[in-house]
C-alpha cells in the first residue's frame, strides 16, 4: 500500500494512495500516520478498512503533500554508503557505517520549496532510500530480523550545504546537514510488504532536467537489514525513526557539476516509490 | 521559578517547585512541559497562577522525576566548548562552535539509570549546562537578541562511549552519544529570569563520590548568546529544543580517571539548577 499525508503543513491528513489511483481518507483511522499509528499495527488496520471497502474517497488534487511519516523522533543519516559516492567525496570506502543525524525540524514535503541557507555556496542534493521504522529495534540478534521493524520505504533528499558541512564545524557534518527544509520526504510510505528486496531499486536524480545520479540500492556498502541490526546495537530505534542510507555518486561536491541555485528545480525518483521535484528560494 | 515533571515515564505531571520547597500541580494550565507550553507563554501563565495562589498544592514524595522537558524535538549539542576540555581530549580548541546530535530518544530523568552499552569499554560523563528553547530562533541579528529565546536552563549529561564516538563511526561522533539512556536531563526547568547572566554558574562532577569535572560556565570559549546567535545561522531553534553547551575538563577520556562501570554512581551539579544522582546498569 502507499500512504500519504494532504494538507497544509501541521494539518495534514492521512490518506490511502490505491492501487487503481483513487485516494481513500484515513481520518477515521488515525489523526496521523506517525510512529504511535505505526507502534498500533496500523498498517493492518488500514489494510482490513481498505478490504472491507469501508473507507471514503477523496478529491486530493490541488492539494499540498507532506511528508508521508509525521514528526519523526529521528532521523538518522548514513554516510557514504555507496563506494563511487566516496571516492567522489575524496574518502575511502566506509568499513563501518558512518552515523550522523538530521533533525526532524528539516523534514518538509516533497514538492515543497527547498531554502538555500543565507550565506550558502555549496548546496548539494542527494537522493536517498528512506527507511522507516514500524517496530522498536534494540540489540536485534541478526540481520535477519531487521526487515520485519521496517514499516515501508520513502525517498528522501539529504541536502547538504558542503561548506558548512566540511569546513565549519570541526569536522562534525551536522551544521551542514541541518539547515530549514534540507530533508523533503515522501512522496509516500510504501509498505514494506511491497518491497520484499530493498536492495533492488534504481536511484535517480536530475537539476533543470539534466541527470546527475543514476545508480541502484544493489551498490550499497551496507544494505537495509545490516544496517538496522547493526545500528540497534548502538542506539534504540523507534517507530516512526527514518534512516537515510545514503546517496550515490553524482553530487555537485564531486566537482563534475555545479552546485544548487536559486531558481533550479531538483527531481529525485526512486523505482516504486515514485517522484519528488523541489525548486529553490532563496532564504 | 523551577519547574518539574514527576510521575512514571510517558505520564510525567507538569509541577512548579515553588522557592518556599513546596510543590503545586500544574496539570489544570497544560497537560505538559514541551515546547507547545513554552511557545505559548506558559512560563508566564504559570507565575500569573502562582502569584494568584490558584494552584493545588502537590505531594511528590516517592514519585519519580522527569526530564523537565517532555519530546525535545532536537537535542543539540557543542564539542569542545571548554579550552581545557578540548586540550584534555587531544584537540585544539576549535575557532568556531563544533555541532553535534542526540536524539530526543536519548533523554531520561535526573535519577533514572544509565545503561552501559553491551560491548562498551570507555562509557564517560560530562556534565554540561543545557539551554532550553522558547522562542523560535531563525537568523538572530546578533547575540544580543539570543537570550530572549530562552526559556531557561538546566543540567544535562552528555553521556558517551569513546570507542563507539572515536573509533567505530569514520569520525562522525553520533554513535558514541545516542545509546539508550545517554542524556539524563533536569532535575528542573529554572526559568531564565532567574539566571540573567548564564555564564557564571559553577559546574561539578563526580563518580562513587570522588571529584571529576569542577568547572565555571565562565570557561566556555563560545557563551551560551554566541552559541545561539551563531546555530540561528544555520538551523532553525524550536521551542522545546535542548542545547547541550559542551562540558569542561575532568572526564575518563583524559585519562586521568577511569571509565564508567556498572555499580558506579554518577553526581552532577550546577549552580542554582540543582543535582542529578545516576546508578550505572549493564544494558
Amino acid at each position: 500500500m502507499r500512504l500519504m499525508r494532504v494538507g497544509e503543513p501541521g494539518n495534514e491528513r492521512p490518506v490511502l494512495f490505491a492501487a487503481d489511483g483513487r485516494h481513500f481518507d484515513l481520518s477515521r483511522l488515525t489523526a496521523d500516520i506517525d510512529g504511535a499509528f505505526l507502534a498500533s499495527d496500523g498498517v493492518e488496520r488500514v489494510r482490513e478498512a481498505a478490504t472491507a471497502g469501508t473507507l471514503p474517497e477523496l478529491d486530493v488534487a490541488g492539494l499540498r503533500v507532506g511528508a508521508p511519516v509525521a514528526r519523526p523522533g529521528a532521523v538518522l543519516c548514513i554516510g557514504q554508503n555507496y563506494a563511487a559516492h566516496a571516492a567522489e567525496s575524496g574518502a575511502e570506502p566506509p568499513t563501518t557505517p558512518i552515523l550522523f543525524y538530521k533533525t526532524p525540524h528539516t523534514v518538509v514535503g516533497p514538492y515543497d520549496d527547498v531554502s538555500i541557507p543565507r550565506g550558502a555556496v555549496k548546496t548539494d542534493w542527494e537522493v536517498e532510500l528512506a527507511v522507516v521504522i514500524g517496530r522498536r529495534a534494540r540489540y536485534l540478534a541478526s540481520p535477519k530480523e531487521a526487515l520485519a521493524h521496517v514499516a515501508g520505504y520513502t525517498i528522501s533528499n539529504d541536502v547538504s550545504e558542503r561548506a558548512f558541512q566540511l569546513e565549519q564545524s570541526g569536522g562534525q557534518w551536522s551544521k551542514g546537514k541541518n539547515c530549514e527544509t534540507f530533508n523533503p520526504l515522501g512522496p509516500w510510505l510504501v509498505t514494506a510488504d511491497e518491497i520484499p528486496d530493498p536492495q533492488t531499486l534504481g536511484l535517480r536524480s536530475w537539476v533543470g532536467g539534466d541527470a546527475r545520479q543514476d545508480s541502484n540500492t544493489a551498490d550499497m556498502i551496507f544494505g537495509v537489514a545490516y544496517l538496522i541490526h547493526h545500528l540497534s546495537q548502538y542506539l534504540v530505534l523507534e517507530p516512526g525513526d527514518i534512516v537515510n542510507t545514503g546517496t550515490p555518486q553524482g553530487v555537485a561536491l564531486s566537482g563534475r557539476f555545479p552546485y544548487l541555485a536559486e531558481g533550479d528545480v531538483m527531481e529525485l525518483e526512486i523505482d516504486r516509490l515514485g517522484r519528488q521535484r523541489s525548486h529553490l528560494v532563496q532564504a
